[in-house]
Parts: C-alpha cells; sequence; structure tokens
C-alpha cells in the first residue's frame, strides 16, 4: 500500500510527531511504501489565494474553485500544490496526523485541505461523496487532544468527538471519495505520563495493524438523491 | 455597540466582500461603533507558530497555549495578535464574514482563531462554554456558501448546517463563551442573479436590525457537570 501522512505540528519534540514517526516506521516495516508531508517542516504555505494562479482563468475576479479547475487542465497550478496533489493521488492511504485545535485542524492544515484539494480533480459538478474524485482510496485522523474522552461521550460537555469533526470526516474526506476509517484518537495528552504516552503509541501500532479489517464511518450516498439532489421518494 | 467584523476573503470584489462592506455602512448608519479586521488586506499570518513568541516560558519543546498564557501574562504576546485580541475584547459583538471553504473557515480564518483566541484570556482551565473569557458579548457567523438550503436540511444529503459549523458555533465560539446568533447564510452565490444578491443584502440589513431580539443558539452549561466535567445525576 502507498501512504501519505500529512503532518502538522509546530513542534517537532511533540507526541503528535512522535505518533508520525511511530506511524512512518511501522507502516514501512509492515512493507508500505510511506511517503511523509510535514507541513511545519517545509513552510507549507496555507493560504489559498490569488497568488496560487500564474495564469488567470479571469483575471480580474478570483473565484478560487474556477481557478483551480481552469490551472489543473492547464497544468498551471503552483508548484507546491501540485506536488502535494501529485502525492495524494498517488497514495492509496491517507493519514493526517494533528493536534486538535478548537475542536478542528490547524490553519496549517487547513489551508492544505483549502489548496490540495483541487476542484476538477478530488471534486467538482455532481462528483463528490460516493461519487468523489479520490473514491477508492482510504483516509484517518490520528489526532492528538487535551480533553478526556468522557467529555465526548453523546452525554458529555461536549458531544460526540466525531460530531465535532463533522466537517472533516463527512464534508471534506468523505466529501472528496475516500473511505474514511474511525479516527486514533490520543486523548488528554498534556497531562499524561511517559508511560500512559507508550501505551497510547502501542495502541497506535495495534490499529495500524488492523487497517484491513476496520469498518468506514457511514457517508452519504447520492443514489438516495435526484439530479437537484432531494431525497429520492 | 462596539462590533469587529472579521473578514476573510481573497477577492476584494467578491459578494462576501460586499456583505462586509453592507453590515459596516448599516452598523454605523445604526449608530453603532464598528472596526474590521480585514484579514487578506493585511496579510494577516494564520500560522500558530514558535515565532509569535520572543520570549520564551519554554525554550526547548512548544506547547502552544502554554506560551500563550506566558506571554500574554508578560506582555510578551506578537503584535498582530496583541492588536487582534484588543480589538476582540473592545467588542460587544464580533462577526466574522467568509465564504464556506470545505463546511468551515477558510485558514486564513482558522489561524485568526488558533493564534487570537489566547489562552488564560479567552478560555482556560474550568472557563469555558458559560465560564468562557467571553462572556458578556455576542457573536455571529455571516458566510456565503455554493450550495443551496435543501440541501442542508435534516434530510438533505449534507444534514443541517449548524451540524456542520458546531466545531465553529459550540467548540469556539460558544466554548469562549460568547452568546452565539444564528448564523447569516447567503446561498448557492455562485449561480445566482444580481437581483438575488441584492434581495440577500435587503435580507442581511434586516438582520441587522434585529440583533438585539435574535435568540442565541443553545450550548453546554458547566452548571450540568461536576469538577471533573462528569454529567450531575
Amino acid at each position: 500500500m502507498n501512504v501519505l501522512i500529512v503532518h502538522a505540528h509546530p513542534e517537532p519534540q511533540s507526541f503528535c510527531a512522535a505518533m508520525c514517526t511511530v506511524a512512518t516506521e511501522h507502516l514501512r516495516a509492515m512493507g508500505h511504501q510511506v511517503r511523509v508531508s510535514d507541513l511545519y517542516a517545509v513552510g507549507f504555505n496555507p493560504v489559498a489565494s490569488a497568488a496560487d494562479f500564474q495564469q488567470r482563468h479571469n483575471p480580474d475576479h478570483l473565484v478560487y474553485a474556477l481557478e483551480q479547475r481552469h490551472a489543473q487542465a492547464n497544468g498551471t497550478l503552483a508548484a507546491d500544490v501540485r506536488g502535494e496533489l501529485a502525492k495524494l493521488l498517488w497514495c492509496d492511504l491517507v493519514i493526517f496526523n494533528f493536534p486538535i485545535f478548537w475542536f478542528s485542524v490547524p490553519a496549517m492544515l487547513k489551508g492544505w485541505i483549502d489548496r490540495v484539494l483541487v476542484s476538477g480533480v478530488v471534486y467538482g459538478g455532481k462528483r463528490f461523496y460516493d461519487r468523489g474524485g479520490l473514491e477508492g482510496k482510504k483516509a484517518m485522523l490520528a489526532v492528538t487532544i487535551g480533553g478526556q474522552s468522557h467529555m465526548f461521550t453523546s452525554d458529555g460537555v461536549h458531544g460526540p468527538l466525531n460530531d465535532m469533526l463533522k466537517p472533516l470526516l463527512q464534508g471534506t474526506l468523505g466529501y472528496a471519495g475516500l473511505s474514511v476509517l474511525p479516527p486514533f484518537v490520543a486523548w488528554h495528552v498534556p497531562y499524561i505520563s511517559a508511560a500512559e504516552r507508550g501505551h497510547i503509541l502501542a495502541d497506535y501500532r495495534a490499529r495500524l495493524d488492523s487497517l484491513d479489517s476496520a469498518t468506514p464511518l457511514p457517508m452519504p450516498s447520492l443514489a438516495h438523491f435526484d439530479e437537484r439532489m432531494r431525497p429520492l421518494g
């Protein structure tokens, strides 16, 4: 299997970075090909803007998704976006490895999503969810979080973590056509002992061993909607 | 009332930018004080990193929230963060004006959230939700989106928009203690006529006229949880 790990943490010595290293080494030991996009290390630019397009379809008014389609069709996507998109299209599994900031991805990783999930390739027109451009590939989140798991139950103070992650799990990964595996969550990370961290890394290796048998999260299917996206009787 | 509008769109001529202008002018005509943070115009840096802290609490290992608390206590927050935080603390109402990118905020605005909602001021320890640091202030989203409203009903293909926006509405704004007003949503923007856009701007003015009577979205209350955040019997 070809695996891309997109990693976004500002501290190279963080536990989150250790998770990235563990996954890289363990997946390679299993015989998989692994590439890592370490967004902070390469100083990735997370800002979607007109600067992404040297040759504009409409130089007077930027509609970002339309310029993405134009640039993709003409081979004029920005070099960094082209490089990341090539890695994404190469992989069978993409792992997003990051610390939860405000119940979501850090801006650095949101910028990768905004810029690299290119309209006309990853989605566009009626190509989303089970007709999305990345259909056939898998995705998984591997996250660290300060909170404890009991705060994310259905009667917990925040509600289920997967509800908080819906725009990412469904609205981004599922929308793009990916089979989305359940997130691997390292809870309470800033407050736990080295021994507890070791247990989490062991759990993560075990999760990576069982990727093939993991059941993807349920996603909407366009088969249940008409051409105007109205529910079928 | 003091109003801060945080605006994040890469195209100055966009309909989203027109919404920002309409809100600024209309709120001023109503007698309110308005400041606008136009994040693309000022080239805001959205990347939370070690570069935000000249004087480190722990120079060897970055824990972003801990360095925020240290920098805040010592007056060494980065100048741009300090400026934005001062505007946030000045305002009675903050409006986030942006296009929905991947069912969420653009990376530019996520970076404002990551960097400006400073630990030790906005939240920290047991200070969140109805004990959050911004308690007493209001917040509202004003967004543009490509989709149509029928795609965001409970039986629509994406489910309710407010569910997609939960990490923002509850996990960020509610968490910080803000009273969160229902979002103002401009649907289907790339595909509608100038006349339809005019109707949306008129609807937006009417919404701004009735801010005082708007009912905030329900949020969790810490009164229902014990000190360890377990639900009270």
